[in-house]
């Protein structure tokens, strides 16, 4: 039998309440948790007390708390929106009228603890804001502080089908649907609202951007019924739900004969839609679409601009406050391999950069964090610093489509925050894409920073149990991307495994450089694209090469990479500001992490290391091997302080990992050494 | 409106009845079919009468035909079993008792043909050779002849499932099953039997080899009705049903804990099972298996020799007169491709040739034509020379797996007939591979030749329109694998389409060098597998070089292919006769088209033909694809010779064989190109 606190209940994720907290902790905390008041709107009240109770109960072994919506002066816990509290607090709180977020106040003479927010979500990831710090056993001194949601559009969006697959899901199955129906386990749907909303999120849609033939039914009556359902649940935890449409719904479900967007009768369909979903769903989010990409329909059918046919729904949604999140992932998918001219990075900015300022003001722009598709290694999308009057979305992909599957281990916060933190000038910290992000969230409607769900009906819900933390600290950078790093891993690590000290440093090493460690065994230096065509799993080094995907290294017996210079190659870079147009053109300012993606180098290329661009191949593939040995010793090291079942889950993926790392190794290095007959100056064991 | 005889009932394939025979011919043939005979057993009495019928009313415009039974002395038309008609025309017949065949005799004198033959399939491929020849223009008087039946089998297997899907299926779904019932479509079914009878086909498995849970329950109650109502039809048409099934039916199905061939539970299930189906089946054909091979359970999962494990269900057929089919597909699909040693081309051989002579009566192995898998250019297998004392069937591939998907046209027949003629031991005709299977097929069990379907519910039976020369062509071969290839597909292309010259003489060009056109273009020189990996369509030079299945060509900058020699590679050469060791040893003897298949060769080797091996591939492949220009050329100079939606149907494919051809040549010699830096000395564009 194991311990209480080693003992997990997987299904809580990092919300591990029968773990006690420490008694010095709880004896600083606990006159605070006997009286509550919580000052909220119904539709969240329940929400709130109820996570009170469970945690007072269970964590602090406080049974008896009072709960009241009106008794201040008992109170020493006091939870509720801003405007509600003002009247009676007002002295105390700071916090700017204009921004979203939430405060914390700790009065000391009159052992009170105030959490206000502004928006139902604020409230709601204030609560667990304070929950987390008494795991982790902050001081009340030291919690006070305001909170400032950076982005007011925290989301994550589901590739979830209808029929139960989860399109680049490695979780299980849908907790949505199966066989063309919603699910009715509402308490699944609840836990997983409970862990959204712990993280701060506050939107989601439920269905997969490419919307087959039965999904573009789900804004029909045939699934209202359960739709309202689902959007009750979330709506307690303060989440807006959102659905993906098809750009041809006027012709699929509508009967008509055209999805022309400007044609009336297209119009009027959207509208009537629009109309018959805000009845039955006053609060409800708006559309996701995926427009012209991939087989999906779009405005191009017809001849029209991506603002023409985003107005057109947009303007359906608009008198509802709906918002329509278009996609930028346009490109041609049918390319010809043998025509160097067409650069898919080029895409989403060619297609969009005319069109700033001329979507209405409840279009949000949905842009990839990169310029191609969740590559392991890409440069930051152009498109980001290019749009200056339109509202954003950035897109991250929390399931691991290109790293790692939820098999290997691939820690993605270290890479969404280089992004984040990335200076689209350059220079000032204004044009940090984090910035631009916020900023353009700061209009009517927004926007935010969007993540493609992990989840599912796994055990775990992530599949791989650590894949958890890429959720977890998605939900935290989203909500503010200047948080620190280091310490939200831990805190994730933390509320998941306890507070061991060996726990934290092992899990926080092995986590901060996984995804250091993935990039060094797969495709190298930021040419992508190596992988088994279809799955996207394991090595193919040609195997996207000569497709129509517009995915190419063009390695030969001389060199490898994809010129996309303004002098000799595609000119992609001249999509970038002058700072990076400059860096990225020269060779010599080029990173070369990026290396490949800006350039053709011949194998025996001199990187700034010092080494030739063919021994950093095989360096870097040796190393990446050894460094997923060196992480299974650690996990190994920590066994003791792990539940069984979570230590074999992850042992077990470990050892896949191993087996992926070590394919890969060989791979790639059998592949340029048999192209350039290169020995490793090391000796090394590569097969001929 | 098309005229009478261009329009192709297209469901008919080449049994065109409706068009006329010239007037000539049904002069010098009418007497004939006025008053016709058949003394037969009562299963197929109605198929030949009913041949008999259509055939003199559509084609000769003879409506009143007589049948009898019993009337020798007025008809002129006699057809019927060896053994009834003996005491009646006995003189007449010389045909050997030993030989099943049929023998046409024509009595001038008498103005009398009589077709007899030993069994059912003989008689009614007697009777549509008789309808052939008439339609052919031959005359009575040419007509006479004895017509043995080389191979006693001439079997026709799917690769249908349960679920309605085909395995490397190219032509529509299956037409005997549907969502795991076996369809009630009896015309269908019995169209196909029609058509297989009239090229001699008297065998037939229904379900794939790769036997699934559902397809594990056909030999069960569930489908017995249903089998039972198929074995009727085909039983017609003079052919025996067989059924794929699962070595571990007797855990699947028979609730045992084990399926170990030696353990006596199993062998009184097998017997169980056996007894069941012959009670209701009694000329139920028997079993085929595909065991220890790609994931299907066999004997080695308990430690049994081939050997024991098809003896165990072989025992249980033979009182009943049942075969056992057990494919010689056994290999280690899980490979370690840096592992050289391993060969997955040896595997056949290794894993039966100790086993000769101890397999009861009763089994018959069955053996790809090559020693791999139905790649488009492979060595004769030599464990068809390898075994002496075991019944063999020699397997081919109709189906155009890795020979164009009925997309590409690729005629197989001349493949084939090199594999027939082959000698295994390169100098004695006794030992071609035609006259080891008839031989081996001499034994009580037989043997003989086994295709792999290529037909479904597409209109066309084959989906590509030409591909139906395949299964005609099949049927003749197998019959008798000494006939002349040239004189066959012109038969196909009578039957089928007419007996204008223009028509003959271009579909006789495009049929018989359409092979060698595919092979050009694909990958070279018989080092095989540079295919999409999945589907098996499109070129991926690497797509399976790095993969689990034994596949590899080792190209690196230097040189390409595999070394099988006896001397520095695998040894796989050393499985054949001295003549063929010998041969393919020596890079001197070796026939270019096999040379990558046997020898790793630098790019440029010099070819007998006076080119190195890199310009061969770069002309080879510019070669093939002009070519498919060229018989698109020729397939339009025929248009008004061809029912508009035959030639529609079969312009569309060669349109997309053209793009296929073009893509092979174009990554075939940029791939070499990138790898070897060596430009085309005839300075054509290969894409950098």
């Amino acid at each position: 039998m194991e311990s209480n606190d080693l003992k997990r209940n997987v299904e809580d994720a990092w919300l591990q309440y029968h773990r006690h907290i420490d008694e010095d902790t709880k004896n600083v905390y606990a006159s605070y948790f006997t009286h509550i008041s919580v000052f909220v709107s119904e539709e969240i009240r329940e929400t709130i007390e109820n996570e009170m109770k469970i945690f007072a109960s269970e964590s602090m072994g406080i049974s008896g708390s009072k709960f009241s919506s009106d008794d201040i002066k008992n109170s020493h816990l006091i939870i509720g929106e801003r405007k509600l509290l003002d009247t009676v607090v007002s002295e105390s709180l700071k916090m700017q009228d204009k921004e979203i977020g939430f405060e914390i106040v700790h009065l000391k003479s009159d052992r009170k603890i105030i959490i206000s927010g502004k928006t139902p979500s604020d409230i709601i990831y204030g609560t667990f804001f304070l929950i987390k710090a008494v795991i982790k056993g902050v001081l009340p001194e030291e919690i006070q502080g305001i909170h400032i949601a950076k982005n007011g559009l925290r989301m994550i969006q589901h590739w979830d089908n209808l029929d139960g697959t989860v399109e680049r899901g490695y979780a299980g199955r849908s907790i949505f649907f199966e066989n063309n129906v919603i699910l009715q386990d509402n308490q699944k749907i609840k836990k997983y609202a409970r862990l959204l909303s712990s993280i701060g999120i506050n939107a989601i849609s439920i269905n997969n951007v490419n919307v087959h033939e039965q999904e573009t039914k789900l804004i029909t009556k045939e699934y209202s019924e359960d739709v309202i359902r689902l959007t009750e649940i979330f709506r307690r935890y303060g989440i807006k739900v959102f659905l993906s449409i098809n750009f041809s719904s006027p012709i699929l479900i509508g009967g008509l004969a055209t999805a022309d967007p400007l044609n009336m009768d297209v119009k009027n369909w959207w509208i009537g839609k629009a109309n018959e979903i805000y009845h039955i769903i006053p609060d409800f989010g708006g559309f996701v679409i995926k427009a012209d990409s991939e087989w999906n329909p779009g405005p191009y059918t017809y001849n029209r601009t991506q603002a023409e046919g985003a107005n057109t729904i947009a303007e359906a949604l608009l008198p509802h406050g709906g918002i329509l999140m278009w996609r930028c992932f346009v490109y041609n998918n049918q390319q010809d391999w043998r025509d160097r001219t067409v650069d898919r990075a080029r895409s989403a900015f060619d297609s969009f950069i005319d069109l700033d300022g001329k979507f209405l003001e409840n279009v949000i722009l949905q842009i990839k964090n990169g310029p191609v598709d969740f590559q392991v290694r890409e440069p930051v999308s152009p498109l980001l610093g290019g749009l200056k009057n339109t509202n954003m979305n950035l897109e991250f992909q929390i399931t691991q489509e290109y790293t790692g599957q939820q098999i290997d281990l691939c820690y993605l916060p270290t890479m969404w925050k280089e992004v984040l933190d990335f200076k689209m000038d350059g220079k000032d910290s204004h044009s940090k894409v984090s910035s631009i992000i916020s900023l353009a969230g700061k209009r009517k409607f927004g926007g935010g920073i969007v993540g493609i769900s992990n989840i599912g009906r796994s055990e775990h819900w992530t599949g791989h149990p650590l894949a958890q933390a890429n959720l977890y600290v998605f939900g935290e950078l989203s909500y503010d991307p200047e948080i620190n790093l280091e310490s939200a891993t831990n805190e994730w690590i933390i509320l998941t495994f306890g507070n061991r000290r060996e726990v934290i440093s092992t899990l926080h090493d092995i986590l901060l450089k996984s995804h250091s460690v993935y990039e060094k065994y797969v495709a190298p230096m930021g040419v992508g694209w190596m992988v088994t065509p279809g799955t996207h799993y394991g090595p193919n080094v040609d195997g996207y090469e000569y497709s129509k995907w517009g995915t190419y290294h063009y390695a030969d017996n001389k060199g490898i990479g994809v010129d996309r210079t303004t002098l000799t190659g595609t000119g992609y870079i001249n999509q970038y500001s002058q700072y990076w147009r400059e860096t990225y053109e020269n060779l010599s300012t080029c990173p070369d992490n990026l290396l490949l993606f800006f350039h053709h180098v011949p194998y025996q290329h001199m990187l700034k290391n010092g080494k030739t661009l063919i021994q950093e191949i095989y360096d870097s593939h040796f190393l990446g091997a050894e460094q997923v040995t060196k992480m299974i010793r650690d996990w190994n090291k920590i066994r003791e302080f792990i539940d069984s079942e979570t230590y074999e889950e992850v042992l077990k993926r470990m050892k896949s990992q191993l087996a992926n790392a070590l394919e890969w190794r060989d791979v790639i290095n059998t592949y340029f050494f048999r192209k350039t007959g290169i020995y490793d100056e090391k000796g090394r064991k590569i097969f001929p």
